[in-house]
């Protein structure tokens, strides 16, 4: 973490990140120390200090927000039962193929019926409910879990994008009307709105997913996909209209106020904070390394202390004591008082991204000043030493302000209109997203999304629900009238 | 969560918790809604909104301490390689009858190498500890993870005291010498007693663990122990000596000062939060339910607004009032403006270990004062509104050293000597724990040990290694010299 050993090697990164994405990326997971991509299970990755850190704030913003909006927190078994697993058909045909069994235990032990490693919950918690909801009184019933699940993944993983293993927060709630469940989707967006763009700032567009690419079981997926730094798009938190089909499924049934028996009506609803990681780093960083978020970083502030020969001990005690008054303030601070350089510790923690570093030397002391560098833009300020903590407070905001002012103005110009599969392959390959008319997003529109993919690469990402869009003239491929517009990109 | 359609069942908890602990204990999991026994399968149990909060409320302070001790967080995989697991003789030998296996994916897929579900992480971390330790500039290397472990337990399971899958932050040292192992067990052992009893008000006797009864593949084990309230005793956190055994196995070795090459030497702790709170729930709940500690406590205050027709609007918007300046103050607090009586709420609150509850009338309003009710000796008291935060404050406090000082009291007399199995027997009826001179708490003691076991259903806890004991007269099994004081107790 100090980097204590590492004065042997050089702390400069320098990978230009938007010409050559996948080695930025792959660098950056190895030398600022988020990943270890050695454990030897293919798509089994140790997280490390330095994300998990930051993933935990992450998780902790949500949670809050979640709270706030009267969702509870609980935690169910990490295995399913085979039998739950495959009660709701949709479901089953979606999950099943990537599901880890277990049915060995010790040494030669079989279990009477196979247990999944968790894809998803649904098929764990909704059985509970069945027991939990009897009445409208139980209603709405709103629990949330943060945990790891566990996907058999076919494509090639990638640190935090990808992984068998990933952490998330799943909540699961259930109402009494589809209205309420419309209500709560709306709600979902807002949370995801406050949580990734206004807390980690990552711009996002919300769409209504095609009928084929939707939740298996659901009725709809609403999601919010971002732009990665080669182009592509990557999913963030999606929340799923489950209709009634997994009441239907689970018998989730209730009593209404006229005694009557009906099926529950259901939301899902799935921030993935792993992916949601890897798209931050990937969308914040630059050139040099990581760039995080003040909000969020593990260390907010990085102290280095500055002195030759007499000095150093009164340099070192007068950081001691900027680092013990910074935490005090409530911030999250670390003192790099190891035998490294000065320059080699600015680099360093430049690399891993600590959003603000303050410089102590002698002569600051003396003047009672200090010097401040912001790592978003790379500038200098010094202060006086009485207006550090308020400065300190300012500057933070000012970065994260000013990392998601720089994250949405790559989003300018990044949607382009595109009618014929010509001009969507061309968008495509210039790293952009494009706008078509399309026949239908329903289940009938399917192969001409085929065909797209398997032209251009692309995906159809779904309909705008953050915009109104009316579509015009014909589908691309089939010719027939149009009936939505739909965004074509190629994705994670 | 607010027993809003409890109604018509009653909420009066009472049950004698000494006389008849578990049914006492079975009934609150069961009313207090801390964990569902109906999931399906066998040791898995779904915890619960009011579980898991204190649960995470635990971890919080938990976290808190092994941070500031410099210990940081990171995150391993939950599987484990089969190849990984069996490199530590002693170890195989100990986890792998306990292993559940994984080794089938998606409809018909098949892994080259099957998976365990991590039991503990020792040869999940170790292997990578082997490529991240160069040289002693890498040492110390203090790291812990929060997870879920999972166990296929042959003994019966009950919610949090014995699970297939529980609760628990597993912290993984390196060290250059033994003497840092020692010290570590030393700072181990201080943060067991500062979380486990300066936190949560459980006292615990600590105990150098037998050789047979250590943790497999280390040098020795040192554990807490706390009395249950029907005379058994319980494992709380314990830490391990590994010495270089599993630096050994697993290749883990720096380069010293003198550039020569080292094995490592390495400690691992365990305190399993699932399982303090099985036991926390236990010796702090009375006859009326669970009595949690303010400090972990998911809701630290209930207002309850108390009112008749007209009133109700006044003394409710009030209640409102004094919940959110309680908030603002840092305080949980839950209200609860349900429809349900006074007294209904009072015993529901009451069985679910709410610290204090604050009772608002529309004439305490008028006279600019509340009315507390503390959980704790089901006292009351009536304080000016204006003293309000300040008493909650100090309140909150004093239950918990009363709390503490409740099950201390508890221990009084609970140790007893005796020099014959027959005593031991007679001392285990009665709910005591008994003090021997014994043999040897070398292998060769394991017979005796065994004797005492089938005879007396006691064990061998150890040797207190926060007391200084010497051993008088012979082993009451097989007659020999002795050479230890060791404790026997039955035991979860």
């Amino acid at each position: 973490m100090s980097g204590r050993n590492e004065q042997s090697k050089s702390a400069i990164f320098d990978i230009d990140k938007e010409k050559n994405f996948p080695d930025w990326y792959g660098e950056i997971c190895r030398v600022a120390e988020l990943a270890d991509i050695r454990y030897g299970v293919k798509g089994f990755t140790p997280f490390l200090p330095w994300s998990l850190m930051t993933m935990n704030n992450m998780f902790d913003i949500l949670e809050e927000v979640l709270q706030r909006k009267d969702h509870l927190p609980m935690l169910f078994p990490t295995v399913i039962p085979e039998s739950n697993l495959t009660k709701e058909a949709h479901h089953v045909a979606g999950f099943v193929p990537q599901v880890f069994w277990i049915q060995d235990t010790g040494e030669d032990g079989k279990l009477e019926e196979r247990l999944a490693l968790r894809p998803t919950s649904e098929t764990a918690i909704y059985p509970m409910y069945a027991l939990w909801v009897r009445s409208w009184r139980d209603l709405p019933l709103k629990r949330y879990q943060r945990c790891s699940v566990f996907r058999s993944e076919v494509k090639s993983t990638r640190p935090f994008l990808r992984g068998r293993e990933f952490l998330w927060i799943e909540s699961h709630n259930v109402f009494t009307t589809h209205d309420e469940v419309m209500a709560q989707v709306q709600e979902d967006l807002e949370t995801t709105k406050e949580v990734v763009t206004d807390n980690f700032g990552i711009p996002a567009m919300v769409f209504r997913r095609t009928q084929w690419d939707k939740f298996p079981g659901g009725l709809n997926t609403y999601a919010a996909d971002t732009r990665m730094p080669d182009g592509k798009v990557i999913q963030l938190p999606s929340t799923h209209d489950l209709g009634d089909n997994f009441a239907r499924a689970f018998d989730i049934k209730f009593l209404n106020e006229n005694n009557e028996v009906m099926y529950a009506w259901q939301t899902c609803y799935g921030p993935a904070i792993s992916r949601i990681f890897g798209a931050l780093i990937s969308v914040h960083g630059d050139n040099k390394g990581l760039r995080l978020p003040f909000k969020i970083a593990p260390y907010q502030i990085v102290v280095i202390p500055i002195y030759k020969g007499k000095d150093a001990e009164m340099v070192k005690e007068y950081s001691r004591k900027i680092q013990k008054d910074l935490r005090k303030a409530g911030f999250r601070v670390y003192l790099d008082d190891t035998d490294n350089t000065p320059g080699w510790k600015y680099n360093f923690w430049e690399m891993k991204g600590v959003p603000i570093r303050v410089e102590i030397g002698p002569r600051d002391i003396k003047e009672n000043k200090a010097v401040l560098f912001r790592r978003d833009s790379m500038k200098r300020e010094t202060i006086g030493i009485k207006d550090l903590k308020k400065r300190v407070s300012a500057l933070g905001k000012e970065i994260d302000t000013n990392l998601r002012a720089e994250a949405e103005s790559k989003l300018v110009g990044f949607v382009v209109d595109a009618d014929a599969i010509g001009a969507i392959e061309d968008a495509l390959d210039k790293g952009k997203i494009a706008r078509t008319s399309f026949c239908t997003t329903e289940m009938e529109g399917q192969p001409c999304a085929d065909e797209i993919k398997e032209r251009t690469g692309g995906e159809v990402r779904g309909t705008r629900i953050d915009a109104d869009e009316q579509p015009a003239g014909v589908c691309p491929v089939c010719g027939k009238i149009a009936t939505a517009v739909v965004y074509i990109a190629r994705s994670y």
